[in-house]
């Protein structure tokens, strides 16, 4: 049904899916001027629209659904701060959809605007982006609720989406955490921090788009919209749920990238402890005895030692007990 | 009464406690339509279930009481957030039960549902576990509170159980990082890093259990539904006071374990500091004797001081001069 | 129209803009006598001033304008705190406006006062600077909202400028931010620490600036005042959300910078590290070789190993075969 | 009066004070039978307990008083949290006492219970402790307040004796810890991390003691039980800002620790830093003139230099002008 | 008029300015007998008080102003935290000035205790300081505010006054921190940590003394006694301001501070990095050598080498190619 190419769209896309009781039809629309049948009829519909380049087409939407000028504004500017607008005829959402096209990079943020009124519902994309899948065969069930219940829970099974789509982000991150303080426990590979500080940008970025989605649905749960029904509310509520739930997991992720640093970090120190043990351990054993080899290399002329019979044998003796003393002290010092 | 054994349960356990003035009886049952006889009689019961792999059997029960849809995901998502709601015939809350199976190794977090109306008390846990015991005891008491009160009471109860288990969990980390913080003081035995970062995690994971069963709590205290009864109040808050207490360890516990790390980094730098003042000692005083020494091992044909008659004699003086000095110059710097 | 030099101007320069519905006149004034007589006149208008060290003017225009004297004591201090006051006849707001004169520079903060009733707006900057260009444009434009709108809206216009610019700021800040962290994980070029400091320190400017502004904005959103148009409060809070952005941007490139330093600091332990492993392996292998060529460079008489045929050939065996050893050991702990 | 002895009491100890005015009479009991006949007189009275361990004789107080048996609990659970509870016939307070025996450990934390009706104060302590000595002096006065006033002022100046001892506890560890500043900055003597760790625990205990006390009080202003009179409310205030500056001065010694952490860490760097250039100098300067001293030890046939006349003078005046050389470097990069 | 002697009186000293319209008169007073008869005179008047230690005046003056026993205390008690009291016939004022006698040590503090009713205004000062010399010259102006306004203006400009010393205070502090700043960016002269640490102290102080003003402030703004003119707000609120503005400007200089410190420790570390690469680069290129040139000079008696016309050139090309690798290698690392 939807290619699975998301190349930036350089032309809006427009589906019309009208639905009711016993009825379901898609239609593919290129002009705004198909759109306004439809708001005459006696079915609820669904505006699906991808692609933000075609000006005049979403100014004469507006037009149709009598958006504010602000609020168009918003749905062009792709870096909107997600927000629950009330307006007389309809209600406006901005949120975000995050996804991760690549597990060693960051997650992509796009915009998702969704507008609904007593029988319609608009949502925009910037691109074709199959996050609304289950929902088009979810409609397609005759008996399912989306089509006994009104826009206000078709908008919330919208949002609903969108929001386990932040759960998989998150779980990947989660993951991606867990390795990498598996890895630096058991010090198997090696991780390195590049890779740390990315997902703590990861996480910061789920947690820049959650948070005012937790404000967006504290606003929808408070309304008193005649378009928010009552029965929507437990629903909403579960939605809001997830992200507080998601919310407090991200603090915990940012928690434990912390105390990775910090483990890290110290793994470090406790590397270059033993580095520094390791020769001072050489060094301090051998750097005497080379000086008293030095001594007996010398080459003055009166130096008794030189010979005794048992000259060399001694110096060895002392060269090896020395040694062993040494070996005993930082045993005892407990250095190794 | 139970068997001890912890593994996960494949079906559905169910038990039935008949309770009330001078009553009371125990069932084993193992269908829905066993439940219904129950809800006719004029004596309160508690069903207690283990597993939630029976969906069908959920099903049924969910209908036979009423259940909404969304709590009945609640029941079945293992990571639902703690949580108190308020129905018209019941109340529903959700709790998590943590437990240590193994003192090197992060607590197990189990979620426990409870959803009490009029005359009933529903009990849902994931595997059987023996939390539960010293309530079946209570209840046999026939002159204990337990029978007198309400279903509220009977809730509170169970929630007490899950929060005494709290305090166990807490108990064994808090004896944990003691031990710890003994060991890296008196640098008696080793602590490893690891060790700490995994005492972290466990007050972390508490953590994350324990404040949502405060907000629970605190919507338990204000509610103004029919089913939660004056006199019972008073204990809620008595749990709610344990979960701050809780709350408030934990805090203090969390600061602890930074002071932890950071008494084992600053432990780690001073052992460090030993080491380099060890290599440095000891190679500022060979390393300017081994080249006087190389000096007089030269071969040069005209070297004067090689054919004194004391010349060998001076240069140990000088050596072993040269090495006091450097010793004093040590001590007066204090570094040993 | 506007010059670009930014010089401190010592004599108040003051330009007004009278508009209306089909009027625009712009007339430039010298002395506070001229003002009067738009005060009469039916339109709207905009008196433009530089310059605050002509006091006297700055008197007589807060008499002609009925300012409170504290008011004209902040419109003074160019260290006032960004505020909204209301008065019976005229609102009061002080904001700040930053811009970059030079990137490698903390950003440059001028206060800017507006003082609106019933038909004037004023504004009071310290320098000349070309940050209202854009209105005094749009003013031109017979049929804009500019003219149709209130007082309100046009100072509205004039803030919406002023933050317009800290995201300019802002976006300098992130660039430079985002170029260090490449520089310093590719580890291409050297960032200097300072560097890092001087962002953190523009960061924490703009905030200083910032954080005051939301609550000038808050305020007067709230505000009941006759002279704030119902129909001007959704720009105000469109206003309001950027500042909102902001500031949320801003605890990202707090973070960002934390994050930024840590990192520095690690890659820095990590070469000493490396810095560190390099000598131990050098000292480890050569020390206790060096110890053994002294050995036999001794000139003991009796020393049998000298007279052995294979000798020299046995010890550079032993030479090469402990180097061996030693280079096997390092590659075993992974130290290179 | 009071035994010094602060042994552990196996057995409860009661005194009663009977006071009113004109009135002082004390008397010892040792049985609950005894204490009925006051609470038939016209006086107020005192009821003093030391010890939890005569569970039967608490119960039996208990019983007098009409004490709810959560309370009873909350007495005989030394590790309750402090707090304010009010009852029909009484108000509960809950506080703990902070005494250090030994400067160098950590303070100890005693609970004591204090329960006021209409009539009579009970004060329930863990240890026979000379704490509420000023105030039997203060009841001997018979033109004194304490007989004037009602039992909250008695209970008030109970808390009040309690709170003083927490500004000992305070001072104690401000004291240790400007001690700890002064000697680590003049590096006069040796201040250990572990003392500095104490220290911080001994900040977190007071804390942990002082907030809960600063609800209690909180609630006790604010509390319109007639037994609480509007004549003690300015002394209750005045309590409560003695708390609120405990807890001011508290945070302020958390981050002087914070601070001294700090400052013990960089010194140790300071130091590390200064011995690491030590060998570094040593080392630089001796290393390349041994190893020259070698080369003229070589034993090649064919070396000129050996047979040249003042071989030795210019070998020794290059070592010479070598180290001149290095420690004019060296001062210039103002290593030493 | 006042002595620049700043010497702990041990007496009180006390001054009266009576004034009102056209009435300004100066007494020296002694005795609080004295002041009686001001109370009785229609004009107001300002009793200036210098020292604590004169006890029973201090009654006296209380008895006379109808002084809460608890007030007087807070009086005496010089480490009373600022506060804003309200009583039916006066309000009394607790505040702190703070100057620095001396920029090398932390700044004093000094409390200040205000009472003003309807028609006196009474300031109570630790020791005789100028720092309200600047209001006695306002209050000679016959046609001032001063003496126009009621009560609470005169205490309004008395705080005015010593929240003006706060700005110095800070003044100083972000003066010294900048300085040091500089000094460690450029690194032209040593600042050393204690220096860094005494900023973090005064920082400290001064919130310490700020924190409570403004809550002292904020509670003089919300007051609705009649001793609280309408027209005193908006100077009440000129102050409240500034002392959030100190507040911010504090939280600032802490931010700064810990950057400093920061700053300090990464430049420690930047130059350990270089001693450290110093000593590797010297002890890599030379240990080796010397073990060559020791080899050379072992004494064993078969040793082809040593009899090569060449053999001396051939070491000494050895020893300069591997000098020249060995530089290049670090050169390719980029260690210096």
């Amino acid at each position: 049904m939807m290619s699975a190419v998301k190349t930036r769209s350089n032309e809006i896309n427009m589906e019309i899916y009208e639905f009711g009781d016993g009825v379901f039809k898609k239609h593919h629309i290129t002009t705004s001027e198909q759109i306004k049948p439809f708001l005459e009829v006696n079915h609820k519909f669904w505006l699906n629209l991808y692609g933000l380049d075609n000006e005049s087409l979403l100014k004469e939407i507006s037009e149709i659904f009598e958006i504010h000028p602000l609020t168009l504004e918003d749905i062009k500017n792709t870096s909107q701060r997600p927000k629950f607008e009330e307006f007389e005829e309809n209600i406006f959402v901005v949120c975000k959809m995050i996804y991760s096209k690549n597990k060693s990079r960051e997650p992509i943020t796009e915009q998702v605007s969704i507008l609904f009124g007593k029988n319609y519902i608009i949502s925009i994309q910037e691109n074709p982006f199959d996050i609304f899948d289950p929902i088009r065969t979810r409609l397609e069930n005759p008996t399912g609720k989306m089509r006994k219940m009104g826009t206000d829970y078709f908008a919330y099974t919208l949002l609903d989406a969108i929001v386990d789509k932040y759960f998989d982000c998150l779980e990947l991150a989660v993951e991606k955490i867990e390795d990498m303080e598996d890895s630096i426990i058991s010090q198997s590979k090696k991780t390195k921090l590049p890779e740390i500080f990315l997902q703590r940008k990861t996480i910061q970025q789920i947690k820049r788009t959650v948070w005012p989605t937790r404000e967006l649905l504290s606003a929808w749960k408070k309304s008193e919209n005649p378009l928010v029904k009552k029965k929507t509310i437990p629903f909403i509520n579960d939605v809001y749920e997830h992200v507080i739930e998601i919310i407090e997991n991200l603090e915990i992720q940012r928690e434990s990238i912390s105390a990775l640093v910090e483990l890290f970090m110290s793994n470090l120190s406790l590397k270059q402890n033993e580095v520094m043990k390791t020769l001072t351990i050489i060094a301090t054993i051998f750097i005497p005895l080379t000086f008293i080899a030095g001594v007996y290399g010398m080459n003055f002329e009166f130096m008794p030692e030189l010979g005794w019979k048992y000259g060399y044998l001694l110096i060895w003796i002392f060269f090896l007990g020395s040694t062993l003393a040494m070996v005993y002290y930082f045993k005892r010092k407990k250095w190794f």
